[in-house]
């Protein structure tokens, strides 16, 4: 009996973007073998992973369905679109336009508009050109604030909203949302005054599939402080 | 008669974001009339436009037929999604799960992890922060060159890239690749050794839906320098 898994993965335990597409495996019911990849140690640029993914991305997810000429998939978003297409069920966009433009704005503005900013190539970039750890620490607290600041103000004044970021059911709003609050505990930065994302943050918590991506609960991750 | 569009659409004239929505417009053969917002003079900060978007971003797309509890659009890979799936034709995303992925992905390497690192607001708090001209300088000449030359990586090594970035038709990542490249080419920076890139822009320019979409020829360009 093969036990092989269609999907492998390689992960960092406390990758923002790595935690989106464990959450989004664990609703459609797929497991991936994860392949852990140390970002603090720089094991992006290894060139044994360098040969799986030329482009030093993680997560990486590779299907063993795939043709020989796609790419191993890479950005977290894209991973979740191809999992939705591909898994239809439960679907992580709502079936109207509007609804689907909403929630995918909803994501993007953390995706794109805050993730971004707080990556470790950006401290590097940063510490190089003179920053020290209070400045890096202001600038962390700055973005991730921006961030959840502008999600929290559309999630509670738009009337889309339900027991979830959009409706009552969750959507990639609420997996990235997650993932961006999950990121910032472990930082250890809290964001206040943002009583809906912590309601639907609780709700999201109580479901196993976020359980059981929680960064401090993957492989490479140190004891929780 | 009514000449109403369904569309109108607040504008930037060298926004990257809102040159690929206006890209998308004219590949779907749809008209937006038009409002600029000034980003230099901060308008996206005035009473007037946060009234229509809270948020104060640009692009903000509104559709006449959308019901009045949908907000007006905005994130614009988001608003592109949402252009495709009810404006089907001509596709900006090929139809098989891989393809689809692939072309995400790379669309994401440019807006997600290129484009919100050089965006006003980054210039205000690294401006604050002690960057001077020639820092802010270094700063944007950085994220656009290493954007780009890992975008080329994927273009010259991976067999799906034909005429465009994905095959042999326009899709999300083309827009999304030159969108970057405008926005460089306002700021006066010139990325080296990307000749798939230069060769694809090249039949990008040609088609008359981005040459229309060019920042210079939009309301509220300042003459070509």
């Amino acid at each position: 009996m093969s036990t092989q898994n269609r999907f492998s993965m390689y992960a960092f335990w406390r990758s923002s973007a790595t935690y989106r597409v464990r959450v989004a495996l664990n609703l459609k019911g797929l497991t991936a073998d994860e392949h852990a990849i140390d970002l603090d140690r720089g094991e992006q640029r290894d060139s044994s992973f360098l040969a799986v993914n030329p482009m030093g991305a993680v997560p990486t997810l590779i299907d063993a369905e795939a043709g020989e000429s796609s790419p191993p998939l890479s950005q977290s978003l894209a991973i979740l679109e191809f999992l939705d297409e591909t898994t239809p069920r439960p679907p992580l966009l709502p079936s109207d336009p509007h609804g689907r433009a909403r929630v995918r704005s909803l994501a993007a503005m953390l995706t794109a508009d805050t993730h971004p900013l707080v990556v470790p190539r950006l401290k590097r970039y940063l510490t190089e050109a003179g920053f020290d750890a209070a400045a890096w620490r202001r600038w962390q607290i700055h973005w991730f604030t921006t961030g959840l600041a502008a999600y929290e103000q559309r999630l509670a004044t738009e009337a889309a909203t339900g027991t979830y970021s959009h409706g009552d059911a969750v959507t990639m709003a609420d997996i990235c949302m997650a993932s961006i609050v999950m990121v910032a505990r472990v930082f250890d930065i809290v964001v206040p005054d943002v009583p809906t994302i912590d309601r639907i943050m609780a709700s999201c918590e109580a479901q196993p599939a976020f359980a059981a991506a929680n960064p401090w609960r993957q492989e490479g991750a140190p004891p929780k402080p």
